[in-house]
Order: C-alpha cells, then sequence, then structure tokens
C-alpha cells in the first residue's frame, strides 16, 4: 500500500485519500499550494510523519513548477536569483506549514528541504565566486532529492521504531491504541502500530483494540482498515469503552503515536490520548508513545508551549451522519489534539532507543545521538 | 415537555420517541407486549426511572386488556380467577423485563404494579372468605392507580434529588454530565440534570459541559437538547475531550445518573461512566451519581454481580452514518454499560438524603429510611 509518492513527471503529489476509507480506495493528485493545503488541513493526507513526507514532496513539486519560470536575465550574474527563488520556496513553506500549526514534522520537513537547497546555494558560493548561481532547476532537483531522502528515511525510522517497540510486548498480549499510527500515517509499518504489523510478520498474535478515535473516527475508519488487511485480531471500541476494556484485563500496553513531544516528555497526540493514559495508570497498565526523534521538539520546554488547534464544531453534530446530532446553536468544544503529561508516560520509542523517565533527560541524549 | 403517559381510553401508552430527537419531535403509542419491548430495548423510551414509569403504565395497560377478557366462568366462585390473572400479569412483566437486563427499576416497577393486584387480592381474602374474587377490571384499576402513583412518585424523588444536589455546587460552576439523566429520562428535572435546571429556576448559571456519549449520542441528542431549551448554557463535547475540559480547569462537579447501584456503592450507568470518574478523581475533580434509591439494589453486594448488556456491533459502526464506519468484518465490543468502582464516588445523592463513604453504611442507612 502506497500512500504518498510523486507523479510520474513530478508535477504532482498523489496520495491515497484517507478521508474516503474504508469505504472508497482512491488516489488524488495535488499541483497547486492550494491543494495542498486542502488536503493537509482535511485530513486527507494526515499523521505526523505521513504529513512531513507529504509536505517535502509538497515543497519538491513547488520547486519544479517554481524553476519552469525563467529568471529576470540580469539578476544572474548577482547572486540574487537563487536567493528569490528560496524566498518564493520558503512563501511557499510557511503556507503548508499553516495548514496544521500543531504538526511539527510538517514545519520540520519544510524547513529541512529549504536547507537543502541554501546549503547547495553556500556549495558553489564557497567555491569563491559570491556572484555565483545554482540555477533553478538544480535547486528543483536539490529539494526533490531531499524529499525522497525524507521518505526512505521514515521508512527505515519505522522499522527501527517497530522493532524498540516489539521488545516492550509478548506473544498473544493485548495492546490498546488510540487513532491511527500505522502505514497510512507514515511509510511503512507505522510507529504505534509499527511493533503489531512487525510481530506479524514474525508469527506473533496480538489482540488488538482499536479507539474508534472520535470524532474524524481516524481509529473505526483506518487502524481497523489497516490491521485487519493485515490479518491481526482487532476489536473496534468506542473511546468511552477503553476503561471497560483495561478492567477486563485485556490490555498489557497501550501504543500510541505524538505529533509533538515537549523536552519534558509532555505528549501532543490526537485528542483523548491523554485520557487513554489516565486510564492506563489506573489501571496500571503500561502506556507507550512511539514516533521518530523528529517529533521530539527540544525548542519546547513543556506541554503548555504546544498549540492546540481548534476545528469546526461541525466535526462533532454533523460529520459522517445522515442527519445532525445535535440543534445547529448548540455550542461544541473542538480541540484537535491534547498533550498527555509525561508523568503519565511508561516510555517514548523513538528509531534511536527507547526513552524513560525522567524525559528530560532521556530525549536530550537520543536527540543528540 | 410530556415524556411518558396513559392514552385517554388507557388502552395505550404514549411516549415521546427519544430516538428521533432532536430532529425530530414525535409521540408514538404502544399496546402489545411486542410494541412495549420494542419500545424499550430500542431506546425509543430511557433512562432508568422512566423505563420503570413507561413499564409501571404498559403493566396498567396490559392488566386492561386482560381484564377485557371474561374469566372462565366456574373459576369465579374458587379464588383461582385472580390468580389467573396475576400469572398472565407476571408473564408479561418477565417478558418486559427481559429487555433490558440491566435496569433494576424495569423490574422494579413491574413487580410493584404487580405488588399492588396481589396485595388488593390478599385484603379481599382477609374479609373471611377465600375463595373471594376481586374480579380483573379492580385488578386492572389497582394497578393503574399503582402505575400513576409511581410517575407521581418519580416527579417528587427528582424534585428532592436535585435539592441535594444543588447544595454541592454553586453559581457559576461548570458541571461535566454523560449520557441523559434528564427530565427525558425521568419525570420532571430528572437526576443528573435536575440541580442545573432547578438552579436554572432560581437564577443559577451554570457551564455545562455534555459527552456526547458514543455509540448511541444521547448527550449529544437528548442532553444538549434539554439544557439548550432551558437555556441553560451547554457545550457538547465527544467523550474523548473531558480529559482536556478538566485539565482546563472548566469543571468543577461531575453528575452522572445510575442504573444499579450495588450495596457497597458501585455503580452501573451508561459505558464511559467509568472512565470519567477516573479522569474526575485524577484532576482532583468531585463525582457524583445521582438516582433514587429504587436504584440501589441491596441485594447485589459489588459490582461484580451486575450483568453487563452486550449490544450490537452495528451501534458503533453504521448507526446514524451515511455510510459504515469499518469494514464489515471488523470486529467490535459494544457493551451498554460499565461499573464505576465506589472508591472512585465522591457521593451518591439519593432523593431521601447525600450518601457518602463509606457506602456500605450510608446506603444502608437511605434505603431503610
Amino acid at each position: 500500500m502506497v500512500n504518498i509518492k510523486l507523479s510520474d513527471d513530478k508535477k504532482a503529489v498523489v496520495i491515497l485519500d484517507q478521508s474516503l476509507l474504508p469505504n472508497q480506495v482512491k488516489y488524488i493528485s495535488q499541483e497547486t499550494p492550494e491543494e495542498m493545503y486542502d488536503a493537509i488541513f482535511h485530513l486527507r493526507v494526515r499523521g505526523a510523519p505521513a504529513i512531513g513526507i507529504y509536505a517535502a514532496y509538497c515543497m519538491a513539486v513547488l520547486a519544479q513548477k517554481e524553476a519552469s519560470y525563467k529568471p529576470i536575465s540580469g539578476c544572474c550574474g548577482t547572486g540574487v536569483a537563487d536567493e528569490v527563488f528560496i524566498e518564493n520556496m520558503k512563501r511557499h513553506g510557511e503556507y503548508l506549514k499553516s495548514s496544521r500549526p500543531t504538526a511539527v514534522n510538517l514545519a520540520w520537513a519544510v524547513d529541512r528541504v529549504l536547507m537543502a537547497a541554501r546549503v547547495e546555494m553556500q556549495k558553489v558560493r564557497m567555491t569563491g565566486d559570491i556572484r555565483a548561481n545554482v540555477g533553478y532547476s538544480r535547486l528543483a532537483e536539490v529539494m526533490r532529492e531531499e524529499a525522497i531522502a525524507i521518505h526512505n528515511e521514515d521508512i527505515e525510522m519505522c522499522k527501527a521504531i517497530s522493532e524498540f517497540g516489539l521488545s516492550l510486548v509478548k506473544d498473544g498480549d493485548g495492546i490498546l491504541t488510540h487513532c491511527n499510527a500505522g502505514p497510512l500515517a507514515t511509510s511503512r509499518y507505522g510507529t504505534a502500530l509499527g511493533p503489531i504489523l512487525l510481530g506479524k510478520e514474525r508469527g506473533f498474535e496480538f489482540k488488538v483494540f482499536a479507539d474508534e478515535t472520535r470524532p474524524l473516527l481516524q481509529g473505526a475508519r483506518l487502524t481497523t482498515y489497516e490491521l485487519h488487511e493485515a490479518g491481526v485480531d482487532v476489536t473496534l471500541i468506542c473511546d468511552n469503552m477503553a476503561s471497560m476494556v483495561m478492567k477486563n484485563g485485556w490490555v498489557q500496553a497501550c501504543f500510541v503515536g505524538c505529533d509533538r513531544v515537549a523536552a519534558n516528555g509532555d505528549t501532543a497526540n490526537k485528542i483523548g490520548t491523554s485520557g487513554v493514559a489516565i486510564l492506563a495508570k489506573h489501571y496500571g497498565v503500561p502506556f507507550y508513545v512511539l514516533g521518530p526523534t523528529s517529533t521530539i521538539d527540544m525548542d519546547c520546554p513543556t506541554g503548555e508551549d504546544i498549540p492546540i488547534e481548534l476545528r469546526d464544531p461541525a466535526e462533532i453534530k454533523e460529520k459522517f451522519y445522515e442527519q445532525p446530532m445535535a440543534l445547529e446553536d448548540v455550542k461544541c468544544y473542538n480541540p484537535a489534539f491534547d498533550v498527555t503529561d509525561h508523568e503519565l508516560i511508561t516510555a517514548i520509542i523513538t528509531e534511536k532507543g527507547i526513552c524513560r523517565p525522567p524525559f528530560t533527560d532521556s530525549l536530550k541524549a537520543v536527540t543528540e545521538k
């Protein structure tokens, strides 16, 4: 299952539209910044790492388009043209970033692709001619190469996360997961679902409970879809049933993804995650956060510094339903994420290793590796 | 708003179909045991006290029907005819009870109406003639009077519960509630919503957060409807947002109803209630259970003795939606209730007073009052 790729002519990004699953398997392509913004905002592509990969390819496509405009002659010899190109790309990047301000991977991927272009520009100038220009098409090529590198690294990263996660559970365990942090949300394996899928390949039989994850039902629509397709024993529950499932003794570990991890271990993830963590603590079930080190934001001291995106009340009252479930003038509070306090987290599993409390130390160590 | 009543000719029970709210306000009537069973099973009437009132009226209607069959002549002089009548009514009662085995009020109301008929029979026989017959129509009349008494007592009861509940909060407080325990679920005021509605009458302004309460969305469809109609400041949230709302410091008390309270205080209520209680404990918010003493089952030692009804997976995957939210062969776990451990409950508020831990003592005292 390929969820994100460049089109053959490199003029568009092609994605599996996750907003239509599981009833429809449809690929759609985006060429303009507006289409790209829309795809992120409307969760056609979602999951922190997938958004990063997607944004990187978006930048590559937009760079390709930018390169097709000829630089104004006369600028070329002054070293300014490259900077104009990068300035324009930066503007596109800021626009893409604004589609989901909480997703640190989005900003990270955009900045990394831009940085690759800047480095290339510096390299040429280091040769001595400060007026030297790399040229638009080479810059676009460098950015595309960087996007592909981000994608490939993600595949490797998920594999490593899955290996570390798998070491924390045993054959036959019950695992509860919230939202969707599987292959659709990343590249291959996924993060939170990675150990389950890697374990499945090795003959482990887990019993997975998937929170449906209101209001957008990523758990019902995506997680059960991915796990069921992979032959994993998965049971769908409403979010409010997690307490009962844990009380029944059916859960030996919780695996969740993350959208942003602060330096002290506080973790922003899909709304409802903090509730699962509190239940897990109450019932004595280990609670694991899985994500690449790119999700760790050492510049963000605690969860209080993570902005929380508030979304449209219609997602709660109307979306997916045949008719509205509450009167039109009833107010809603619809935060997309919540922050799980680091004290509720047993360990944070990255591609570079398992971080345990105190997270201030272990996260620092892992990000400096 | 009248939610349950006898039809004018007393041949049917008329209810406001709660399964159609808030988009449609429609009254429907039931005459046969099958229609009555269906109305309970499909939650057209719901809420523990309302189910009790409804079942009492159902018994009255079925008794009226039974009374319209003439007793076999020859039996009449032997004292047997009354017993045949009561035996038949008992059968109807058992059938109605089986529609929602967890609802203790259902069984309680059915048995109480039956007991009224038995008492009447005993009274007549106590006059000395052990072959004396009350007669079908008088027995039916007695049962109807008992049903009306149950209804009127519930109105008084809700008022008393509301008064006690109101004493636990103050003007301006934030209150979180789960599922629906308002007038629709009872008679007037309701239980969990009673203090809010009574407070509103007295000029208190509460800020209420209503869990939507998956999978059947009673919170979205009914609670926000009732509170909004009453002019209360209500905000709808998904169940998994309760943690965030409490973390924000917006909740000073949780008010929930109950379907059955065990002798030790363990409380069965709508699925998700135990999760709310665990969150409340974590955030230091008092968690109050409100319900009539008829909901307390002193014959049930602990929550482990309360049977939990498992419902159709289609309620999670398909109900209310335009199209299914998970593949057809994905398994679901769909318990209708969960049991909140008594250690998580700050107090249980009944019409006879506020019970605090140790509940084994306080519940015993209140039920013996």
